[in-house]
């Protein structure tokens, strides 16, 4: 049996193999966590998107299913300020796609839900100790990441750049996630503005690698074991994958974006700030290329969101993914297409195999 | 003595190390390329921006100094109607650093000059029997591309989609240089459009090598050993070098150029359309973010860059880069900086020491 050649995320983490299911807000589940565990690579829990209550239940089964390590996920943005001139321009923006789909423009939208990483979430992650605690966009504010390093986890975040990367080691974390431009899902950027100059995955990794004494996790656009083998080449210790992660019964995907995803090619993803007023990776659809894919009235992240539910839930009851978040990394098409555990556990033998 | 594990690239060039210089109009040499061959890879000459008679004299220098194999390099653009409008829309949206700087506005531009591949550049390709001919922006019209391959000559062009790689073969390639979105200069773009939605490296190289039969180079944010490593392990059989050959002294840079290539970061580039009509990545300057990146009102390439010309031969008189071409890739930090010989062989000896 051949050896990883790079132990330090493995020995850091604890795990087997060098392979971390993105948390994926939204898509993952607590099977697929476990799943990927038990397979012996690093398992995620995206808490974004679950009251605290939920994200505690979510983990005490995860705690009971397996006694692996586990990545408790966060995103770490500020809450935007109510500004409501930005939310009316926004709404007339998307006032036409109502009147089109029979919806209420004045009604009140409802609010989108991200929540940030807090003083409750903190007290979930002393209680339950998770081996790992990542985060996206940055990193919270310091008393709370000192909480969180005093339970003993590993703390990760993604950086865009090399200046964000050089940023993380500077505040602490224990390993950074390069995420190339290629990865589907919300950019992790957080000082890193203009999404014209983001590197890709194949100029971020060594780039960091050399700007870093941390280990160094690379994301976007790995899918097969080439690329986990890539990403090694390149001077990664483990890889992060998402995308192909959707393609498995565990993931919690709707109708339309699996079809999305079915028909994902190298060149037809873009990057768009219409779903949430953050850059975020997904499938052209009708409403990136009309409003977006960079609109400057979305309003802050993630509060652009409300506005679209409505016409995502009408669109989508008639079968259309006009209106739909469709995220997908730009190498859909090269995704196995297996259960989470035998993804992981394939991708690995395969790339070993390689070596 | 370790042995490269795929062949077909070495075997169908008639080259002994995968690693084709990146033809660069404009800033390789013949000392380069005679460089480059000599050492073992595919050395290029441009030839878009040379006259036939500067082609024929630079083609008989390589072959006076090397034996090896060479790779003669042809734009094959359709040469744009002249458009009157855009022009003046063009010249109206530049009259203020005409102002600033001193120029007159109303004295006609020079005009650009990037010569398509023709019957004249044909019958130069019958004449020198180049081993290899390149073209860029897809390929030639049917009757002088059956010239070409009457000669003998081993055909590649550049596929920045699966789609266009896919077009290539079919239109009779015999490799497919698969160049992703980290690669400075021109896109080699012909069918797509959206530059938004461009794959990287990471993501189009499996992806072609998946989709096509031919043999495939990698291009694009390739610049140390470990980046020819990464590439053969997503699939390539070769790379294409650029960015990291402007650092040799055979290279012909400009001073402000070369500064920039010095502070290129690998989030500091962008792809532009103002110096030429056709999007090209470089080291940001104020004419990209003022006017750019991507211009609306840029003309068909190559007339665009006809009123840059007397702004930046201007602004360089004063130190100033910012009206330069400045292209760069997305890797300008990883290149070893050495002659371009000695590089060469650097790159493959240290990629097959971690193979």
């Amino acid at each position: 049996m051949r050896q990883w050649p790079d132990r330090r995320i493995l020995d850091l983490l604890g795990i087997e193999l060098p392979i971390i299911q993105a948390p994926m807000s939204g898509f993952s589940t607590v099977e697929m966590a476990v799943a990927v565990c038990q397979a012996g690579g690093l398992g995620s829990l995206a808490c974004a998107q679950l009251t605290v209550d939920e994200a505690d239940e979510a983990l005490t089964a995860i705690r009971r299913a397996t006694p692996k390590p586990i990545n408790l996920n966060f995103f770490c943005h500020r809450p935007a300020a109510p500004n409501p001139a930005a939310m009316a321009a926004w709404r007339a923006r998307l006032k036409g796609y109502y009147v089109e789909l029979g919806l209420d423009p004045e009604a009140e939208p409802p609010t989108a839900n991200r929540i940030p990483f807090d003083e409750t979430f903190c007290a979930l992650v002393e209680q339950h100790r998770p081996e790992v605690v990542s985060f996206h966009f940055g990193l919270p504010e310091p008393g709370l990441l000192a909480r969180v390093k005093a339970t003993g986890a590993k703390v990760l975040s993604s950086a865009t750049t090399v200046a964000e990367a050089v940023w993380l080691e500077e505040h602490g974390v224990d390993a950074v996630i390069a995420m190339g431009a290629e990865a589907g899902g919300h950019r992790g950027s957080f000082l890193a503005q203009d999404m014209s100059a983001q590197p890709g995955t194949f100029a971020l990794v060594p780039q960091v690698a050399d700007a870093v004494g941390v280990p160094v996790i690379a994301a976007g656009g790995i899918a097969d074991a080439r690329g986990v083998v890539a990403a090694l080449a390149l001077g990664a210790s483990a890889v992060q994958i998402g995308t192909a992660y959707l393609f498995c019964p565990e993931a919690r995907v709707s109708a339309v974006h699996r079809r999305a995803l079915d028909t994902a090619a190298d060149d037809n993803t873009q990057l768009t700030n219409v779903f949430t007023g953050r850059p975020a990776r997904g499938v052209i659809n009708r409403v990136m290329r009309e409003v977006g894919p960079l609109s400057p009235l979305a309003p802050a992240f993630p509060t652009a969101g409300g506005p679209l539910a409505p016409l995502r839930a009408k669109a989508e009851a008639r079968g259309s993914a006009n209106f739909s978040v469709l995220w997908s990394g730009q190498s859909a098409k090269l995704a196995p297409r297996l259960p989470a555990g035998e993804l992981t556990r394939t991708l690995a033998e395969q790339a070993l195999a390689r070596m």
